[in-house]
Order: C-alpha cells, then sequence, then structure tokens
C-alpha cells in the first residue's frame, strides 16, 4: 500500500488531539469516525484522558502498542511538528493535519518544519488547515463536518474549508452519493495532482469535481488532469476567475489563483470540465455519478412544453450540441399515441395535454429506440398530470428495462409535488433538475465529455505520449 | 377604466364554459377565482346548467342582467368567434381566451376572426392559447393553475402555457410573492408592452420577469420596455436565442424567435436585464421585489466563508462591479469584535470559527455603516454556528433597524439547517439563496439596475424623447 493510499484505505487511524467536549474538533472527529461506522481501529490520543467516546485513549502516538496507517491532528499548530515526529517515527503512513494556523496566516517556516519531519521518515500530509476526509467504501468519515454523508460515485475535493464542509452538508439534502470527500486546504504536500492519481484507479470513484482557487505544480497537475481525463470525467469550479477574485483568493489561502486564460487553456488542453458555478459543478457531478457514459446516437428530447424545449434546445446548442429529427422508428411508433397537435420533430413536443402514462411512455420508447443514444425528459406540472405519479412511473420503467444503458436527464418544473418528483427520481438514481436549463447543461456535459476524452487522446498521441486508457 | 385595465380590475367576470367537472378548464377556473377570494361578481356560463359551484348560471353572456367587464372563455376553438360577438354586444371590456387550436396550429383565420370581432366592439383580448391570468390584490386567480398563488410585488409574463403553469407553482414553494402573472400566448391583440404600459403604473409591481420567445411589433415593445425601465426592472429570459433555439420556437408558438444578435442589441437599449435563465430571472426578481433599490455607496461582502467570498467576487467582477476597501469606520469598529485572522478588506472574511452572534453583528454593522450602499452576506455552514439560529437573529436585527434601507442579499450554504434558513429568511423577505454565486448575481442586477437606468435616461434625452421618470 502506497502511503497516498493509506490516505484512503487505513486499517488503522487515530485521533490525536481527541477530545471529551462535545463542540471540539477533536470530539467531533472521533464521533463521525465511531458513528458513520470505520471498521478497522481507531485510537483516541489524548494525554489527559483515560477513555473517549468508550475508546482507551493513549498520550501519544507512539505509545500505541498497534501499527497506525493514518493520523488526524486537531493539536493546536505548535504541538504539530512534534507529533508528526513521534508518528512518523513510529511509521504512521500519512498524517492528516486537520489544525489551521500555517501558511495561510504567514507561517510558512512552521508549515515546511511539519512537512519536512513526515518527509524524513517517507510520510505524507494531507493539509494543514483542512475539515479531513471521507472515504466512504471504507465507511471513513474522518472529518468535523456532517455524519450521514450518502455513499456514492462522486468524488469531491476542496480547497475551501469552510465551503467545502457547507457543501458536504448540500451533497447530502441534494442526494448526491460520494466516494470521498477530501479538505486539501494548504497542499503542503499532497496535492490535488496525487489525489487524482490515486482516485482514477479507485473503483468506487466515477467522476471527480475540484473546488480549486489555485495550484502549485501546474505541470505535474495538467498531465493528472490529462491522465485522469482519460478514464473518468473531471469536473473543476474555478474560484478567482477574475483578477479580483485572484485577489481575494491570495487573502484567503495564500495561493496564486494564476492568470486567467492560462487557467482555462489549460483546463481545456488537459480535459476538464470547467463549470461556470458550484451548483452546475454538482449537477454535472451527479449525472456522471448515476448514469452510463453516452457512446453515440442521437439525443431526443422529450418536452410536454415548448417553452421547456425550446430552452434547453438554446442551451445544447450554446454548448454545441444540435439536434436532428429523431429516428423514424420512434416517430412511427409515437405517432398515433400523442395528441393530435404533438410535434414529432425534435423536440417532441407531447404538449401538456398529455396524461401520466402518455408521457412516460413517450419517454421510455425514447429510451427504447436503438437509434437514440440519450435522451433530455423535461415535463411541466399540468393539471392533467401528476409528477409524483410519473417519477414512480418512469422509476419503474427503468426498472423493467434492467436499469439505464444510455444517459438520460429530467427537469421536473413545478410546484410542492414536483420537487418531490425530483427527490424521488434523484433517490432512485435518475439525475433530476427543477429547472429545464440544468437538466440540459447535464445533459450537454454528458455528450461533451466523450469529445473531450477523444480530443485529449489524440493530443498525447500526437505528444507521442503513451496513454494507458 | 381603460379596457387593458379592465384585465386587471375588472368589477364582474363572466367564465364562459364553466362546467361542473373537475379536472376540466372551465371547472377549474371557476373554482380558483371562487376559492383565492376574487370579490367582485363571478358568472358562470354554461347554457347546460343551473348551478355550477353554488352560482347561478347563465346560458349566454348576454343574458347576465348585470355589467359584465371580463369574460375567461374555455369553450371550443370554434365557437369562439360566437362567444365574443355576444359578449361585445354586452360591452364586455376583455376576454381572456384560454382555449387553444388558433394560430398555433395554423388556424391564422380563425384567430383573426376573433380578433376583429372584439376590435368591432372596442373589446380587448388576452391571448389565446393562455393559462388564464392572476392579479392577486384584487385576488383574482382566472387561470386552471394552482390556487394559493402567494401575494407579493412580481409581475410574471410567460408567452409559454405548461412552462408557465409550472413556474407558477414554482412560486409557491420558492416564497415568491406576484402581483400578477399573465399568459399572454399567441399575442392575438394584447401584448407585452400593453401590459408593460399598465404595470408600469401598477403600484403593486415592483419588477415584471417575462419570459419571452418572439415579439411581433420589436419597436412598440422597444418603446414600452424603455418607459419602464426608467421606473421599474425589467428582466427577461429569451428563449430561442440561438438558430436551434429559434426553430425550436417556430415550432412551439409560431413567433419569429428573430435574429439573437439584434434581440440583445435591443434588450440593451431599451433597458432590459436579460436573464441567463429562468432560475437566474426568478432570483433577480426575488431580490428586486424583497428590496429597496440600490442608491449609492460600497457594496460589503461578509463572508465566515474565504471560498465563498472568492466565488461572489468573481460574478460581480464578471458584472463589471469591482469591490473596494470597506469604510473605515466599519473596518474599526468590527476589528476587535472579530477572530485574529479575519481579513478586514473586501470581502470581510469573519472566518470559520465565528459564533452566531458575532457573524449576525458583522452583518448588521455592515448595514448600518453610513458609507456602505449593499451588503452582501455569505455564509457557510459551519459546526460552530447554527444557520437557523443566525436567519432568526438576522430577521429580528432587520426588524429593529425599522427594516431594510439598503439592499441585502444572503447565501446560506450547508445541509438540512441551511435550507431552512433560507426559507425563513425569503418569508421574511430578505433574498437568500442556496448558493454563493446566486445571491451575488442577484446583488449584480440590483447594482447594475441603476446604471442602466441612467443609460436609458440619457439616451432618451439625447433623442430629444421627453420622459415620464
Amino acid at each position: 500500500m502506497s502511503n497516498t493510499e493509506a490516505l484512503f484505505r487505513p486499517k488503522s487511524i487515530a485521533v490525536v488531539g481527541a477530545s471529551r467536549h462535545p463542540g471540539k474538533i477533536g470530539y467531533e472527529v472521533l464521533k463521525n469516525l465511531i458513528n458513520y461506522g470505520f471498521k478497522g481501529k481507531i485510537y483516541p490520543v489524548n494525554p489527559k484522558a483515560d477513555e473517549i467516546l468508550g475508546l482507551k485513549t493513549y498520550p501519544k502516538v507512539s505509545s500505541i502498542p498497534d501499527e497506525v496507517d493514518m493520523i488526524v491532528v486537531s493539536v493546536p499548530a505548535k504541538l504539530v511538528p512534534g507529533v508528526v515526529e513521534d508518528a512518523g517515527k513510529k511509521g504512521v503512513k500519512v498524517a492528516v493535519i486537520i489544525t489551521s494556523g500555517f501558511k495561510e496566516i504567514g507561517k510558512v517556516e512552521l508549515e515546511r518544519e511539519v512537512v519536512e519531519t513526515a518527509r524524513k521518515h517517507g510520510m505524507r500530509v494531507l493539509g494543514p488547515n483542512i475539515f479531513g476526509i471521507v472515504y466512504t467504501p471504507l465507511r471513513i468519515n474522518a472529518t468535523f463536518g456532517p455524519q450521514e454523508v450518502i455513499p456514492g460515485s462522486v468524488g469531491f475535493i476542496t480547497q475551501s474549508g469552510a465551503l467545502g464542509i457547507a457543501l458536504m452538508g448540500m451533497t447530502i439534502v441534494e442526494k448526491i452519493g460520494v466516494s470521498t470527500i477530501v479538505s486539501i486546504g494548504n497542499k503542503a504536500d499532497i496535492d490535488d495532482a496525487d489525489l487524482l492519481q490515486f482516485l482514477e484507479k479507485d473503483e468506487s470513484t466515477k467522476v471527480v469535481l475540484i473546488y480549486l482557487e489555485g495550484v502549485t505544480d501546474g505541470k505535474k497537475f495538467m498531465k493528472a488532469a490529462e491522465s485522469f481525463s482519460l478514464r473518468k470525467p473531471l469536473i473543476v469550479v474555478k474560484a478567482g476567475k477574475t483578477e479580483a477574485g485572484a485577489k481575494a483568493v491570495a487573502s484567503h489561502t495564500g495561493s496564486l489563483a494564476g492568470n486567467v486564460a492560462i487557467y482555462s487553456t489549460l483546463f481545456k488542453e488537459s480535459g476538464i470540465l470547467e463549470a461556470v458555478n458550484v451548483e452546475q459543478a454538482f449537477d454535472w457531478a451527479r449525472a456522471f455519478s448515476y448514469l452510463p457514459p453516452y457512446e453515440d446516437g442521437q439525443l431526443v428530447i422529450v418536452t410536454n412544453g415548448g417553452g421547456a424545449g425550446v430552452l434547453a434546445t438554446d442551451v445544447l446548442a450554446e454548448n454545441g450540441i444540435s439536434l436532428s429529427r429523431p429516428p423514424d422508428s420512434l416517430v412511427n411508433s409515437l405517432k398515433p399515441k400523442l395528441p393530435e397537435f404533438a410535434s414529432l420533430k425534435n423536440p417532441i413536443d407531447v404538449t401538456g395535454m398529455i396524461s401520466n402514462e402518455g408521457y412516460v411512455d413517450a419517454v421510455i420508447e425514447a429510451i427504447r429506440n436503438d437509434g437514440v443514444g440519450a435522451v433530455l425528459a423535461l415535463y411541466c406540472e399540468t393539471a392533467v398530470t401528476d409528477p409524483v405519479v410519473i417519477a414512480d412511473e418512469l422509476i419503474n420503467a427503468v426498472k423493467e428495462l434492467g436499469g439505464l444503458r444510455k444517459p438520460i436527464t429530467v427537469a421536473m418544473i413545478g410546484g410542492e409535488k414536483s420537487y418531490k418528483a425530483v427527490a424521488k427520481l434523484n433517490e432512485a438514481g435518475i439525475p433530476t433538475y427543477p429547472m429545464p436549463e440544468r437538466a440540459a447543461s447535464s445533459m450537454a456535459a454528458l455528450i461533451n465529455y466523450r469529445k473531450v476524452r477523444e480530443r485529449v487522446e489524440r493530443r498525447l498521441k500526437e505528444l507521442g505520449r503513451t496513454t494507458n486508457a
């Protein structure tokens, strides 16, 4: 097991700075680790306690009688180098340093001391100035954030602590399942590239989303991103895209946000899907995480509201995706079933007169059609339909199909019932949004990722680099 | 009372095609009209019934013994001209024609006949092919959409029926209060410009949002928009912004979506605030509807998460809004109260260590400062704070200030509690969003509207046109 791997797959974790006092970081981390169900060994380290949360405590890491793979540290900054030295000597593989008060407030030397101490012993460091790490396949929640993170296949890396922990909570409400959440903070040692190298091969992770303020080693990042993009989609929200934003970054994490133009080029070249904002990034991540990749074949829009179809068509066109006439076989099979004034162009407008069954049938017909490669289903709540019934029927119909073998994104627009339907569909693994543009943008990301991957592949070939994809 | 005015302020309404059968449009419209509490007279018209929903019915409009200002028509298309003739003779001022099956399916002649018949009698026509009209100040809900629309000051005009009715439901869930919702459909007679002329003077309407596919009389629309923009913000979501979208529009409402570039120029010149999508349009409408206009003075960001501050700074910069150092008086008064590593630049980063009270105090201090013209408050849910408590305290503090005299937009980012806090603050009239970028974009719209208004004013002066603003 490499030491980066130990970050995700430790067999034993020591919580250094474990506390008996609820509200303290050292208490919350230990509680989350125990309650979220980590099956490995957990050792609280606190020289002033015998037992915390039912576990025997140890005065220091080196006094733990067994092997320790990972330590999670929340003691004051000035004590951190000593803890790292002690753990390093014992052979700990990775230190997750939650403690803040390092480079971000100008204490560059103290941070360097920590990293150098760790390196001396071949130990890796995550942080400092972070909220911890989650890895759901092994039920690790070593953070002081929310406890009941939903297991899933989104990997979320965040350079911002407070925003990251808030978004961690958001994923729970929005039913976005994660494989991992990594607070990367000052990136004194382990950086985004290191994490991407691991997650590229991690079977539990289908897509990675990074909240990025700046990178320290551009070349290393780009190489890791390229390699990652060949296998899995990589979504980035770049903070500090403007000069003013870059200044704000400098006073936040002390990172160089760098030149905007350079980032955009770098992102494009290395196959990164750049989202305009956090909402869009998670919209996309949801779609990639739930769905099979887009392979080939036409994208068909099915809508019961013409306006929603127009808005979606605009978003697709803005993302370089054009719509062609639906396959004849689909047109022929749908025609007799739809209301008189339905439009069988693309978007297929089944009209507001359609029933629950009529709407679901049209969507399923589209999914089943061999010429169709992807479906964008838009639904506007009408007096003659019930969005919750539609959600249930759609979920059942997809089950009967044996799951989704091509991507579909859904928008359910309306009142209370539509909001319920959105939640239901998302829980069932059908990515659904309350706005047509969000469903369309997610579909565009799915389709464009195929092109992006091919472009990276071509580029690497031209450069004579081998790819292992 | 002008005949357009009768659309919003009828003293009596006849529902032509009133039905006893729930689910039928003629039933739903009558039920909404009665249950939403319209205080004027309501006459169901149906030759085959004596009484519907407890009201005496009449065989036709002309057999109603009293004056009738408005008729709401849902009889089959071919019967509409006869109904309009009968009502016109009686002196009805305006016909709201819900019935579809006119120009949108190629029946141009039938639509023309309706309008000509109406004009002969000096009657105005809304529609056809619409879901009706809402005007909350007089408790009019003459639609077959959701009943319990929330009264407020947003005017919503929609060219799309199914999407419009779905968004009507969305405003209820999202606590967006409306003064009016007008389904404008085929615009055979009354168009956006007519509505703007009325709403410009309507005291219950603070902001108008139009879902627009195309305009028929560009000059008339532009003049009405200009005049409107001088008094109130006008937000437009343009559907059919791309060539593909324009084609979809043609097959939807039969409107000419027109040339994209032309629309954007026209919008800018006439002071329209163009939103990129429906979500953004309602985000802005919420802010304009709740808040006093931005007058002058600095915009200050207060955040407990550096990342959220960076994202907001980017959005502001992209919208031409730069941040300068907060007023010294604010810096001096905040400094002693904030954690050691707080940043007192702009964004003011009060750090993730701040308490509930500390956060609310900082926001209120900013609002109270004379040099501050607007506040953007960003909050990331942390372990040491409670978003619901913060919402309550902020609501109370604003009450103690005697309400808001300058604009503030808020983002509450996090889990379940943050979502509750968002709803609470919105109910209390403080525009709040679950994402930092959405709060920032709404603030940018508020600030830029002042510039837009001034630009329109200058332009009209140069053209030698008088303005009555």
